[in-house]
């Protein structure tokens, strides 16, 4: 087996491993006038018709990713997904990106070139720029932060408060696979601490038939598609957003649908064989990046015809509370955290 | 001796500490749509006569502070003023600022009242909004990560490597005081961990006389009031940083002189203490987030007018390469790393 080559940081420096990793980027969008360079990046969002997006997030290592199991090059595009994510979910449109890391010694060049790999596929699959960031040192492990700017039009940007009684909740895709993924992966491990292995006889994770299960978890995508769906569609959503809260901040109650709430087959297999109830992973789960929104009752004939969108409920009014209705028809009461997602 | 109240994060939850901690904020700029609260924060910068600059900068326990000596409160304001100084570093004014940390669990909802209260502080000596952020966990210590949004009028932003050959080249305040007061604090603190003390005879620093360098360090102030005198005074700047690198980017050699280069009193003192030479350290030593700035000679008696503002030498051609003219009059070249300062 060939070596890996390994390159000290040290050998570049924070500025040349910079230079190193952003010169072959060209800017996508005609908003970027100045990327990676100087002390700033220097955006143009002087047409009349638009607004602003900013979202950022940080991610730490041993509390958002376990790099035991999660290649950096996947990190990277999942670091970057989730901001690009954030802006779809104001009903926005990416445009610029900025990524800091810090990094302890045990990360090499090489190390960061695939974690760059990661963001810059994540970006030009959204055409985004990534306009600038920071590199330094960390005395233990990685450290990730990423700012995300976009473009929503004037006016039209979604809030997660926007949604009025009667609107219609919809979810793209499914729910709860990328927190199967999870539970698989720390499954196996947990496998893999407790066998012997060696170099003859390497250690095989068992991830027959949840493929679809890893690459939720591992290689989340951006439903920039549903966004640009509801444009064309002609519908405005009343709110959005790709982490669960609408019921909170909208001050309505809702009813959603178990039996419309959307799960993947090796999703269920998964949580039968864990022993959970598939219903609370998918609620409470997180990291799907998938997105909730509401729309008027009035659109419920153009929203069907949507792709991989499903209706699963509706708002009521506040007094009503928010309630899960279950299969045999009991109203279950939706629980805050029920209603929180987090990465 | 009154026990200092401490509430733990998790009573708060994380949703919780950020509502608890910007509650109180009302923006202050017009291009502040929406602020803390949702997916992203929306601002407005649709004006037709506008850039957007953006800057982003990482600062890590045990890296870039140590909080030994430096109080949360000093800190979350340093680390806003690094931000904001990058803007002015652009000719620009700050506007917005999202505010991320990550946090181990030894650190309390009091400590981020200290930290945001630092920040708060710096944003309002600005007239920046606090739009948003991220709050979350980590294993080992603080990491904070800050990004600053600002504006340039059209065409005006000024870059690192806009500096033409003969054009004067200006620093504000002095330089090395920063540099300085970290020696100071990291000598006390040397003796402080080999000296015994307790409860009853508790240790003193020994930081007579030197307040000044550690105000640099500790609360170091961005030079809007530079910027804000060269607009007043008509004076375009062809090339800005509060990073030491106009020369490398400009693709010009210099002349400094070394007699021209701002020295406090204090700093002097403190070199000879520790047998260092100033003037190195004034170059080297970083974190004095003063501007360094390049105008046209044609503004020669304009820029001697400004307040706190010193010529100190002027840009040459590229193949006469960058040299301080020391007070003898012998000519030593700027290395590379003397034209590079960090955080």
């Amino acid at each position: 087996m060939a070596e890996t080559k390994r390159t000290e940081i040290s050998e570049l420096g924070e500025f040349g491993l910079i230079d190193h990793l952003t010169k072959d980027l060209k800017p996508q969008n005609a908003s970027t006038l100045y990327g990676v360079g100087d002390d700033c990046a220097v955006l143009d969002y002087s047409g009349n018709d638009k607004e602003v997006l900013v979202t950022t997030d940080m991610l730490m290592e041993g509390v958002h990713f376990d790099l035991t199991y999660v290649p950096l090059k996947h990190l990277g595009y999942k670091s970057a997904m989730v901001n690009i994510s954030d802006i779809y979910a104001m009903n926005g449109t990416p445009r610029q990106m900025t990524v800091s890391v810090a990094l302890s010694k045990r990360f090499s060049v090489e190390d960061m070139e695939d974690f760059y790999a990661g963001v810059v596929l994540a970006c030009q699959r959204h055409n985004v720029d990534l306009v600038g960031g920071d590199t330094t040192s960390s005395l233990t492990g990685l450290a990730i932060s990423i700012t995300c700017i976009g473009e929503a039009e004037k006016g039209k940007a979604v809030y997660r408060n926007g949604a009025g009684q009667n609107d219609l909740i919809c979810v793209s895709g499914n729910l709860g696979a990328a927190y199967m993924g999870l539970q698989l992966l720390e499954r196996e491990k947990a496998v893999f601490n407790s066998t012997p292995h060696s170099k003859d006889e390497p250690f095989s994770p068992d991830f027959a038939g949840k493929e679809y299960l890893l690459e939720r978890q591992l290689k989340p995508e951006a439903r920039g598609d549903i966004i640009k769906q509801l444009r064309e569609a002609g519908i405005q959503p009343t709110a959005v957003t790709s982490r669960l809260h609408i019921c909170k901040q909208s001050n309505t109650g809702c009813s959603v649908y178990q039996e419309r709430i959307p799960i993947d087959y090796q999703t269920a297999v998964m949580a039968e064989e864990l022993n959970m109830d598939v219903y609370t992973c998918a609620l409470n789960g997180g990291e799907d990046y998938e997105l909730l929104f509401t729309v008027p009752l009035t659109d419920h004939d153009k929203i069907i015809q949507l792709k991989d969108v499903k209706l699963i409920g509706h708002m009521t009014k506040p007094e009503l509370g928010r309630h899960l209705v279950t299969k045999s028809g009991q109203e279950v009461e939706l629980k805050a955290q029920g209603w929180t997602s987090n990465l």
